[in-house]
């Protein structure tokens, strides 16, 4: 459970950490960021909420890190950000560096049940519990009992299927860019073929947002943005639409997407919208 | 001075615009950036003034658009941000791409007399004169009796010096960890020995800020963001103590030079601080 400290840097008044650990759920040393709001350290007694931000395809703890501006919001309103890697590290599984959307940076937040990526990625199981442990022992002042999640891209998508699988877990959900309906587009299938196996499609919809949110019970207080100038949304990788009409017909109140005018799927659009999405953790995690 | 515009981005309400242009100072094609707040686009009539931000060593115009955040304060109060390169591209001197500090991406924000650089490496007339009179050209809505200037390291100099040169021409000037008096410093006497020569050390002075504010008449509202974790101000290159020391002796009032605590030399350092910037030069642009 120990943490290696690989940086420290000031950030909004408060720290941004770049840690590691030797992770059991992935069989690897897996890097991540820490956010320390300004809160911090001015009241070592105070219980600090943390907010996770799930990273897309190709990425690591480092891109939102410095691209994504929730660093400004968070040290206003006194949140700690956790940014975990996208996959394992170097398990030297043959072929997982090969394409850019599947494999290596391109975990999707599942526990791969087909060889050979079911020995290592495991990233649900990771980013679910073990990494959240590891944290809140090293970091005794961050409060576990009030933890929200977002993510962009893929990890929009990981951040959907973890707050809908585990009701109560999370203070808030929200997403940038979700792959909202992975079980119907290319990247979904082929990552849920490639980690669950190509029959085994029940177990593909154990991880689909859109899937999950026909049995969710009472109110949602989902905020999702999607730019319409995002090529992946326009090739019908994320297909937003599906979730929301998923959850309209299964009554599913309190849905907000935002179809946000000329938006790309950049950080670009992260950074102008990260406020608004701490803003929206906040109230569920200060409530 | 026509432009092209190689990409159109969706920024804070606004559109970060990467263009390029064929420039005859620097006899290359020269890329740039330039974000147009949404006051632009919401009310055409209206002028919109301009912050310069030059650019510190090994950057291009990219680097501080996606990670200083000068966006979002500068969609805020209505002020476009031009983004300019370091150096001309390709020149194809030998030796110009031989060091990260000197040459290719570390153009110093002078007008090069020595030979083979005194052929194209004109950063100071490009980034004075030809590169606004193509933007405002290209963009009339853009206020060209409105301009700021800022920027960092190497850019924080070019800064300093463009507007300690030219008296009257930007509204108001500031800095993040600025080489401070390069004629004193490794990087700035490498880069004015190759730009200059080494024997013209009265043209070196001609661009040294420490030297410039001696000479100074009546007051310099300029602000300076140092970070005291800054490892190219422990080493003594910014040296921004003796541009505070020789403005003090001159009698210039209005220097503040904020030290601040364990924030390094990287962007982290611009984004949190970009907003203070963008309000100074606003107190300025919309006096």
């Amino acid at each position: 459970m120990s943490v290696t400290t690989k940086a420290t840097i000031a950030s909004f008044g408060g720290k941004l950490l770049k840690l590691s650990h030797a992770a059991t759920s992935t069989k690897c040393e897996m890097s991540f960021n820490l956010y320390l709001p300004p809160q911090v350290f001015q009241n070592p007694s105070q219980k600090i909420p943390v907010l996770i931000y799930l990273s897309g395809l190709t990425c690591t703890a480092d891109n939102c890190s410095e691209k994504g501006f929730f660093q400004h919001g968070a040290s206003k309103k006194g949140i700690a950000v956790l940014y975990p890697d996208t996959s394992p590290r170097g398990l030297d599984i043959p072929g997982e560096a090969d394409a850019w959307d599947f494999g290596t940076g391109a975990g999707f937040y599942v526990d791969a049940t087909n060889p050979p990526y079911n020995n290592g990625y495991n990233m649900y199981s990771y980013v679910m519990e073990e990494l959240p442990q590891t944290v809140f022992a090293a970091f005794p002042q961050l409060d576990s009992s009030r933890v929200s999640i977002t993510g962009h891209s893929m990890g929009g998508h990981g951040a959907l299927t973890l707050f809908l699988r585990n009701p109560g877990k999370y203070k808030s959900v929200s997403a940038f860019a979700p792959i909202s309906n992975p079980v119907n587009c290319p990247w979904g299938q082929k990552a849920f073929t490639g980690y669950f196996g190509a029959d085994q499609t029940e177990k593909w919809k154990e991880h689909d947002a859109t899937e999950l949110v026909k049995k969710w019970n009472g109110r949602l207080d989902v905020l999702i943005d999607v730019g319409t100038g995002d090529n992946f949304y326009k090739q019908g990788q994320l297909l937003p639409e599906n979730f929301e009409k998923a959850a309209k017909e299964a009554g599913v109140e309190g849905v907000t997407v935002r179809y946000q005018p000329d938006y790309d799927h950049s950080y670009f659009t992260m950074a102008t919208f990260s406020d608004d999405h701490v803003e929206h953790a906040a109230k569920f995690l200060f409530a």
